[in-house]
């Protein structure tokens, strides 16, 4: 049978890094074969394409240059990598994936949703991921987390606290949206309480998907 | 005012190249300032996208990658080159746009001109060439001047001939569709009759913008 694609989406701090260790662990435990993927990049173009959009000063890249590198990075992925994977029975486990340019290029940086749609219907032609985990804090928790860890602590108090407020607006008004498809999962408690909600969400999740074979 | 936007457009061995420095030259003796540039590329970033789109073999890039990446790197070309140059009165003279995609991608490898053209819509919004010389030859012409000028002659000969008449014809299709914006140089012709043709016409599309002003 078909795997399921399962993404992981969350602002800055909110630990996603590790929990999408959390996530796979619980798959492999259920007997799942599993794919850890990430977005941009999952393939070797897709990669090389990440490296521009991370390289290029903001300045010099027009926001719809951006947009069409990052969903021409998204089709490669889709092609090469997700698509084949889960029609041969593997499960798709993706650190983010379209919801994060909603939030992080629509709600945050303002770039018109209808720009976005245009590209995610070219790429994806309605396909959507089977399960999303969005792991939500508050910005300051997520900011006062994403501080301690880099060394570059400064970086988030220069970057604006309203943007990162807007991705998380963004990110819920998604959820809101597609609540089949979500869960949402509170990131502000301790490690252990938010890594057992995630293997409990997994678990009921991958029980149900097994059921509808 | 505003300087026009000109285009060539040709298949293999057509003498594009020869042809783009009459244009060049035919404008600049017209006293106009002009700014040569080609596709895939002509900023710093839509040659780094040119490099991806060249140096990938082409089972492994997906064919709507490859078009989210021409366009991308398209719509970098047109926001930070050739719309603020034409803003700022100059010419632009550019060596292939999007008629080659439809020719190329479209007529030529049988992509959906459907998807190219919601890419076209997407990125240009409307905005097209102002003027569009095509050069055009019998395949056999081009080829075989093209296999003299490549020490890997045979690479033309490994290339399928229909591809390159499908090529011919989508290039002859877009003309006729457009058939204000397009003129069609007889590219079989010698080289001195052709570039005596392409300075005609460059003169004579000068005059008549100049008096729109």
């Amino acid at each position: 049978m078909r795997g399921a694609f399962v993404t992981l989406e969350g602002g800055e701090g909110v630990g996603k890094s590790t929990q999408i260790a959390e996530v796979v662990a619980a798959l492999e435990t259920a007997g799942l074969s599993v794919v850890r993927t990430r977005e941009p990049g999952g393939t070797a173009l897709a990669e090389q394409i990440r490296g521009l959009l991370i390289g290029e000063c903001e300045e010099c890249m027009d926001a719809d240059t951006e947009l069409l590198l990052m969903f021409a990075a998204r089709n490669q992925h889709l092609a090469r990598l997700i698509r084949p994977a889960l029609d041969s029975g593997d499960w798709v486990v993706c650190d983010r994936f379209t919801d994060a340019s909603y939030a992080y290029q629509g709600a945050g940086r303002g770039i018109d949703t209808a720009r976005i749609r245009e590209l995610e219907d070219f790429v994806q032609r309605g396909m959507q991921p089977d399960l999303t985990l969005l792991l939500d804090a508050p910005v300051e928790v997520g900011m006062a987390r994403a501080a301690r860890r880099n060394s570059d602590g400064d970086r988030f108090e220069r970057e604006a606290l309203d943007f990162f407020e807007r991705v998380r607006e963004g990110y819920l008004a998604r959820a809101a949206a597609d609540p089949q498809r979500f869960r949402i999962i509170d990131a502000a408690h301790s490690l252990e309480t938010v890594s057992a909600q995630v293997r409990k969400t997994l678990i009921e999740f991958s029980t149900q998907w097994g059921s509808q074979a």
